[in-house]
């Protein structure tokens, strides 16, 4: 009976139908049992047993496949493959698969939902009321300032269509080749990363996790920004260096920020410390119809697997090139 | 020499245009010297000596106009009528202007952003992270939800026509009366408001304060409610009455709500306690743009007044009507 070890969390909770899938299919599951996310040395030890990984962002590293003799497949629910070491799965004949449609819609709602709270400092009234201090902010609209995306790949594509309903700010946008098509009802600005630090008044990262964006945006990038820009993260921890962020913050730069993402999750770093900054809990693709798409459309690999059927989220070359070249 | 009272805080803050204007004309003026929004008798002391009140929502009572033997020109710095005694000023010749449009795109940006902070619990995340608590909230999407708006006038149409750019939610809508044209993009349904309180999982409300709106939710409303619906009122406080809010959310009902406006401002009620109710001051026109738009609309009028040139912005009949009909 082939056996799937599920350690993204949580897994069936508002859907049971991934749960139904697994069962109809005989195929025998563990759901992560410490409901959190794994460190490298808890998912070597738990794996030993499994055919299957149907998982999360925990790292599934050289040393964890080491450990997973009978690994055949890593399903990936989500979109980010920073967790997994690709080169070392094709080199033990692993597949990879994952889900990069599903949570799209979601990270870019909630993306939004951040950009409001910050362009109104929604958070900070709010915590300010909740200690009966009552201080009237000033905000800006959507179309009163100069937006800056880094990344526009399925998500930032999807953050820039949402704004465009707000009317037409100035977008500036950065990726690794300019798409000129893209988001037509809007006037694209491609820039470099630089120019969106230095004149951007929002600013969003929708980059992947690589040896390029590890701290892609540390002090230096920080310092460049305006001193009242409003900085978001719901792509990867990382990609913003926290301890950076919190030190330029602490001293008084930026008029906000907000980071759903952390180097090490569950977060417990000093970014707490500062008001004007918004954390979330890795919730970008926590919508029920998103999280519930990616865990069926990942459990659905597992069962093709299983039933010999043709796999169809397995992750492309690209992929597995960006890591050979370190990108 | 002309004088103006200004009530309304803050005043010329981030654009000096409306402090310009005033000078130029040669009108003298006072700036609300308490720095917050005055009571009535407060307002009756310091009105005694002015030509024009440059007014925010403080009460501008049949008490006050009493006082303020000089008064010929009441320019209400927004929408809302419900701190004016319109037949008073009628009765003693003294005009009223207002400002109805200025407000409405940051008002609805406002609404939105709540609406964000709702579906995606970025404020219960935030607090408790910053409190040291991971806790990954589901959330839902906009086109997950069945939206009920109560009142589509300038501020609830626009609304609409923004989420429309999210998906095409279930949306129910009641307003005095039906307009079958409204934002043809969504397919809207005209309902009572029983059935908005009973069948919708958001639901924003839009309309003035008067006598058949004020304590419009009440117990009895928000216990029709779904017991995980979120409720939001950016539109004046005292429509949705905030101790049996507090009661029923303490209790354990709905799941969340944000509150912008408050019966006394500023606020200092029980809501605080509730972590699931979000707190803003009463900031729905306080984008710098609407917000500068507004002050010189009603500086200008002002300046009309005093140049005897026709006024713009003569509150209409109906609203007289309307406070004559106790509606």
């Amino acid at each position: 009976m082939p056996r799937a070890l599920i350690t993204t969390i949580p897994f069936g909770d508002k859907n049971r139908l991934p749960i139904d899938l697994l069962e109809s299919a005989g195929i025998e599951y563990v759901i992560n049992p410490l409901g959190r996310k794994l460190k490298e040395e808890e998912l070597a030890d738990m794996i030993t047993d499994f055919d299957i990984l149907i998982a999360g962002t925990e790292p599934i590293t050289d040393r964890v496949m080491r450990s997973a003799s009978r690994l055949k497949l890593i399903s990936r629910v989500g979109i980010g493959l920073d967790s997994v070491d690709l080169l070392a799965a094709e080199r033990r004949g692993i597949q990879v698969s994952y889900t990069p449609d599903a949570p799209a819609p979601a990270v870019a709602e909630l993306t939004i939902g951040l950009m409001f709270s910050l362009l109104r400092s929604i958070h900070v009234a709010s915590a300010q009321l909740h200690q009966g201090q009552w201080n009237r902010h000033f905000g800006r609209r959507i179309s009163e300032v100069t937006i800056g995306i880094i990344g526009v790949g399925r998500i930032g594509a999807r953050v820039l269509r949402r704004i465009h309903g707000f009317g037409s700010p100035r977008v500036l946008v950065n990726d690794i080749k300019p798409d000129f098509k893209l988001v037509p009802e809007l006037k694209l600005e491609w820039v470099g990363k630089d120019d969106i630090y230095r004149e951007a008044d929002l600013i969003s990262v929708h980059v992947p996790l690589t040896v390029q964006t590890k701290n892609m945006i540390r002090r230096e990038q920080l310092l460049q920004m305006k001193p009242d820009a409003l900085l978001i993260n719901a792509a990867r921890g990382g990609i913003i260096n926290e301890q950076d962020l919190y030190s330029v913050m602490a001293a008084g730069h930026l008029g906000g920020a907000a980071i759903d993402v952390f180097e090490h999750e569950p977060y417990m770093g000093d970014l707490n410390k500062i008001e004007r900054c918004i954390l979330t809990a890795h919730m970008g693709s926590m919508s029920i119809d998103c999280r519930s798409r990616m865990e069926i459309e990942a459990t659905e690999e597992a069962v093709r697997f299983v039933t010999k059927q043709p796999l169809k989220g397995l992750v492309p070359k690209e992929e597995y090139d960006a890591q050979r070249d370190g990108l």
